[in-house]
């Protein structure tokens, strides 16, 4: 279980699969969001109809609404959403750092205010792991300082440091809890911290590996604000610090130019909200005209498809004149239809280049795709 | 076409079709609400599936988004929205009378600010006519001066014999667009007013017929705050001024207990915003339990359908522990798998009436399913 089969490469990039108990998945994979249990708007059999094989859920918000226990006690996470396939969840590290209000972090852990009621929590990595095992996800994440992007060299560092001794520390509960037998059955990922210091990095990688053998790594860290050519060359030093034979997933990536450009760097995993974020503001990606806005006027008599190449349920069904008027007017079923496609955008970007990799012909259309993708953006 | 033929009566209660260019509709019907083209947060396929066979759209809400000429251009609204079975657009009367700040009630028309924007438009009978030709519903209503519920005699007369003249107008207008020949094969509905007035009710009805053999009758200027024993009253008093051989269509109605009730006294046909409406609040309608709303904390580890008696989607694939989390997250799910539930429960209701009435079984199978529910509601 949790074995990582890498079947072909071209270049860094790799097509592999990952076997979980509840199903393989085929890499690379775009993973929807389902932030509290839910991938906003959408069933999961819609989910499932889009090709999405495994989604993310957040331990922070689950924590807090509508609570770990709550969730065991229904059945574990699984089974509380109705979805079948493969279950990753984050530490809440991310949201802890980000949304939440710090009263502070010292060695043991992290005391919060909820963003919610204000309510005051601690997280630490033993508790992490607990309510991660609660939640029953098939992928857990270990619990990681995440410094904010573009800070200095000291704090990234320090950071970097406090990650990989509470990473010690979710070992080892995650390990005393699995051994007790009764529960899912789980894999535990480290998340990689380093900002985009090339030693940080190395070092990171390096003592996380004489931690244990994990059964893939979490890197993150990156898409919080860091020039793009610093995120590639992050990747590429990761690329050949990591081992071959184990899944790369790439926190909180991404936009389509950016999942093509970490596939190449040899990531396999990805999630991001922008899918679902996005549509929600009218945003939508194509493959011939880049991201387009549903708003604008040059749609309102558009009986075209959104994206005449997508081969999901919005460009079947819908024409960009009805979603414009729908977008226009803030009718709910504007933001389902563009988050179905979006996200089937991504998810479809993934087994492309699963099968371009397959095929070894990934790089000059990744190349193709890319300069079509960028120059039709420019254009806009 | 437009045929109604009454298939079997029991007491006042009809069951009968009505035949319209895009399909027969079994009466009693709720028809669901799709304000500017869409049934809130569900696609048509979905509405389809809850087994609704006509819908009601506003003339009022797309005169203003997108503008009809634009419906019009992309192949009105059938086209537009992808709902190939039969549709009405009421007149726009309600929604001036209601949510439009009033400029001007003349005898030409109405003048009114945009809800939206403030910017001023007329609606005069001859516009309606020719907004809703080129909607292009089955069935459109003449337009009509509402007059705010609780209103006093005078108003009521006043605003009634405008209505007429109004009818007169429309009548003429309609009748000189569909002898052009082109465009889409509808009837006109009058809007019979006349608030809680015997005398006015019975005076609309019977100048209403003198004015045309319509192929139905909008019953309006009920359920806008009477007492329910006024809107009763005033239902058994327009069932024997109208004809048996055609469809009544109660405007505005309802909830599942009036609906049972001005079914027994012979209305055929209605809409109303509370199914989506009451979604979007968390709350939905049972048979065991009467209306209820998902927040209550009674629901948090509640693993028992919605209502399980209930044949829809979400009641055969969710429970009310998931629904509670996502109604208290304010995940929009919620409020399309709500809207689902509560629409079924009306189409339901009407399917049920019709079979009943068929059996000559209405009337013990109302009061009890209506004792049932109120007591149920008074419990909680």
């Amino acid at each position: 279980m949790f074995e990582y089969r890498v079947e072909a490469t071209d270049g860094c990039a790799r097509a592999g699969t990952l076997s979980t108990p509840h199903g393989p998945i085929p890499t690379p994979a775009f993973m929807p969001v389902g932030t509290l249990g839910v991938v906003k708007t959408l069933t999961t059999e819609e989910v499932d109809a889009l090709g999405a094989r495994m989604i993310l859920a957040n331990t922070y918000h689950l924590y807090l609404r509508p609570g770990h226990e709550l969730v065991e006690e229904l059945g574990g996470l699984h089974a509380f959403m109705r979805w079948r396939g493969p279950i990753l969840t984050d530490s809440g590290g991310f949201q802890v750092f980000s949304l939440a209000n710090i009263r502070r972090v010292y060695d043991d852990g992290v005391a919060f205010q909820s963003h919610i009621d204000g309510s005051t929590h601690t997280f630490t990595p033993e508790s992490v792991m607990d309510i991660q095992r609660a939640l029953g996800a098939d992928v857990v994440m270990a619990f990681d300082e995440c410094p904010p992007g573009g800070c200095d060299r000291s704090k990234a560092e320090a950071a970097g440091a406090r990650t990989l001794e509470w990473l010690a520390r979710c070992r080892d509960r995650f390990t005393e809890l699995a051994n007790r037998g009764a529960g899912p059955r789980q894999a535990l990922f480290p998340v990689l911290q380093g900002n985009v210091f090339d030693d940080i990095r190395l070092d990171q990688a390096r003592r996380a590996r004489e931690l244990d053998d994990w059964k893939g790594y979490g890197i993150g860290g990156l898409s919080v604000g860091e020039a793009k050519a610093d995120m590639w060359r992050t990747l590429e030093l990761l690329d050949s610090a990591l081992p071959t034979d184990r899944p790369r997933y790439l926190m909180g990536v991404g936009y389509p130019d950016d999942l093509l450009e970490a596939i190449a760097r040899g990531c396999d995993l990805f999630d991001c909200v922008a899918p679902t974020r996005n549509a929600r503001h009218g945003t939508a990606w194509t493959s011939a005209e880049g991201q387009v806005n549903l708003k604008a006027a040059r749609f309102r008599r558009d009986t075209g498809a959104l994206d005449p190449s997508c081969d999901c349920y919005t460009c079947a069904r819908y024409d960009r004149a009805y979603l414009r008027h729908m977008v226009v007017a803030s009718e709910w079923l504007a933001m389902r239809l563009l988050s179905i496609h979006n996200l089937r955008f991504l998810v479809r970007l993934g087994e492309e280049a699963r099968s371009r990799i397959t095929e070894g012909a990934f790089e000059p259309w990744r190349s193709e795709w890319l300069e079509r993708y960028r120059q039709e953006r420019r254009a806009e």
